[in-house]
């Protein structure tokens, strides 16, 4: 491994390649995952092109040395974590936007490019790039774990807005899946057996995206409920309606006592019911907002109700309000972090199920975990039948820890009884390979296998990964 | 190959087994395609359940029997020819909706549903399976070349709309892609890569399709332009609106003049004008339907402008006026079809290209069949950069077909040259396997290669297709 450390280096450069301990530690283990691996890469390498990551690999398979594609470093099921060690390819010197297509709708950008920064970039021509996973997330990532976010519920995930992609694959060979045609039947979808798959079958390069047109306007609106089945019941209500809503997505009453307690000041210049909350966000004309909203607000309160209590829905009657609103469930994830007592971690998890059955689920979990007695709360993109469950456990207390683990397995069975999935948007990484076959059978990982050994033969690209 | 089918006959039954002749060519030959092999299938066999499929599978596998699946043979580039003999595994008899989730949205079939008979049957709830390829077409084939149509560009294609699969592979393995969770980052994306595989890498048995909201109400309008650059142009000012057109099409001055020449009495109500037209569908509430209208209006006629003949946009003032435009778009490949001269066949293509290039590619398409002396027109979905050149010719004038043939050439390479596609929504087939080659590479097609023989070692898979 070093010595294809040292090889890199000849033709990178010397700069190119990165011994560092901190450097090697920051690269192998995540703060914000629990699924970590003791392993760690011999070196860091940074290539600034196709033709470097070519050169890099080409090296490695000539000595079977795994490689193991880093972005931001934000998954949280230990994507880029390095069990067999092996170099670590650092994509952050390929973070340029190589061509940008507003009359197609398209853009084209290296790995490393950030999603904020790229939307910021091009926000001018009305257009963008609609995933919303973390914010420090970087393109090679969002597309390696198929990410998606709160946007997932209008524009679908990342796999919907990837055009083509160049891959380096294990050997060094550069392909590239499609041309830049927005509908394309010609030939098997690589673009899609690349996004993904975790780095497992060739390091992205090089990704064109599909853009949206940004809407003219948008507006955010919250409600309460009783309970967790009454805003399930109404976010069916919503979603089979047929309004196109930009967003919905769902806190529980424990997320909304922490927005009291802990938020930030613009969060808490309101004081939320804390109760299980739609989020809703309206994107459109501001004539057609204003539609959307009245039709939301009659559904959620029909005429004829005999409910004595109906919900209240709460629209915001300004731009800063809209965005106040909006920045509670952003800030959902790094407020629960914040206020983590000393030496307690937090195990963070997904998984979806089919929309009726979302409802069900959440009110198990939560039973689950206080059962248990540990905190743990809800957040959930309500429309995908998607959501995450934060648990905060102690370090020090190993019982308690392995006892959060079983309640994690029995989440992830819960969610496959359910015809659901172990994994919504976070990917399966180290963390849930186990599940994964639970999830599908032998016979289609059989296959999954199949195709990684025709694709990497010597199993160098990101080894341990997705499954065993 | 006659022992498998005997073979079969004795597990599925003498009744589930065909030889006749006229049966065979009917299932080894299309009207419809110029892309049709001599070879043809020494039986046709009719599974009942996906147990069938694995049992024909299991023989044919054991005995390296080619089988071709066969949907409703409504694919145009020779996808379930013959070249290589073999089994024609017919789905006639897999007709069933399993399963119909109206809470989750979406549907459980088997691969001989026809789409339109779904959306009859599950019309009550609400829901409805949003791709509409050719009228006759059924799942399995719509998976299997990645269907579209005119609702692509408000819903995507046929990829975005299939939740999961079961596939039974060559040798008779029956998997299931996904679970029915609505998003999932869990694996690789196996339906995805069976999704447009032309039945390559196995034979869909079940489907799990998602469903959208029927839009309350819909409405059509048609505009009139000097040229097809002009259209294009306002096509693509209308898609950067980010205005939620259902549906946006383009026929060109010849389709035109032949719905005023032949078309439907339905049709030939109207009097249309002779000159590259666009339809737009709209869809939503009745409010949503007039604000996006009058959106429409301003943005093709701007206050400020200078266009001494500004485009008249007719938009349907009744229902039934709102069927009648959209039949004369649904209707143009027939009609074509029904026009032509004793002799004469119809070479019909497809290319996309990113939507800037389309009206140039249009125009040089429709030079070069002019130059040819041929009739051609053009329909297309100009919201996808996709577009149908259909070519009348003189099947007794080898010189003619030989001349058609080259043009098609031509123009998929003049696709390739805009960095689009040979193949919107037709596939590959035999048709188009060279194309594929110049369109990703050696390389790419490489990978391909290298996970069909993954997935089906012996090559019993409809055999002969996508690439060679």
């Amino acid at each position: 491994m070093l010595r294809a450390a040292e090889e890199i280096a000849k033709v990178l450069g010397e700069d190119a390649v990165c011994y560092d301990a901190d450097v090697l530690e920051h690269h192998g283990h995540s703060e914000w995952s629990t699924s970590n691996s003791p392993g760690r890469a011999v070196a860091v390498v940074y290539p600034k092109s196709t033709e470097d990551v070519s050169a890099i690999a080409r090296i490695c398979h000539g000595r079977s040395v795994p490689m193991v594609p880093f972005g931001a470093g934000s998954s949280v099921e230990g994507n880029f974590s390095q069990p067999h060690s092996g170099i670590c390819v650092d994509f952050s010197y390929m973070d340029k936007i190589v061509a940008f297509h507003p009359d197609d709708m398209d853009v084209v950008v290296q790995p490393g490019v950030n999603w904020v920064n790229l939307n910021n970039h091009i926000a001018s021509s009305g257009l963008f790039a609609p995933m919303d996973p973390s914010p420090t997330a970087t393109v090679g990532g969002m597309v390696s774990t198929n990410c998606s976010g709160t946007n997932a519920f209008r524009y679908g995930t990342m796999k919907d807005w990837v055009l083509n992609l160049t891959v380096v694959l294990a050997d060094g060979t550069v392909i590239k899946t499609r041309r830049r045609p927005r509908k394309t039947s010609a030939g098997y979808n690589l673009t899609a057996l690349f996004v993904g798959a975790e780095g497992t079958l060739g390091m992205v390069t090089e990704a064109t995206l599909k853009l949206a047109p940004l809407p003219q306007d948008t507006s955010v609106a919250v409600v309460p409920f009783p309970s967790i089945h009454a805003a399930a019941a109404a976010a069916t209500t919503l979603i089979r309606s047929g309004i196109q809503l930009a967003a919905l997505e769902i806190m529980d009453d424990q997320q909304m006592a922490i927005l009291n307690a802990h938020g930030s000041p613009t969060v808490r210049k309101r004081h939320w019911a804390e109760q299980p909350t739609l989020f809703l966000k309206f994107g459109g004309t501001p004539d057609s907002i204003a539609a959307d909203t009245a039709r939301v607000a009659a559904l959620l309160t029909p005429s004829n109700s005999t409910t004595p209590d109906p919900p209240a829905l709460h629209i915001a009657r300004t731009k800063e309000e809209a965005a106040d609103l909006w920045a509670a469930r952003k800030e959902s994830l790094f407020t629960m972090t914040s206020i983590r007592p000393p030496a307690h971690e937090m195990w963070s998890t997904d998984v979806a199920v089919p929309i009726s059955r979302l409802a069900e689920i959440i009110a198990w979990s939560k039973a689950e975990c206080s059962a248990l007695g540990i905190f743990a709360s809800v957040v959930g993109h309500v429309g995908d039948g998607n959501f995450h469950v934060a648990m905060t456990y102690d370090t020090r207390d190993a019982a308690q820890k392995e006892a959060v683990g079983k309640c994690v397995k029995r989440m992830m069975e819960k969610a496959l009884e359910m015809e659901g999935t172990v994994s919504g948007e976070h990917g399966i990484g180290i963390g849930k390979k186990g599940c994964l076959v639970d999830e599908l059978g032998e016979e289609a990982i059989a296959v999954m296998r199949r195709v990684k050994r025709a694709v990497d033969p010597r199993g160098v690209m990101n080894p341990g990964k997705v499954f065993h």
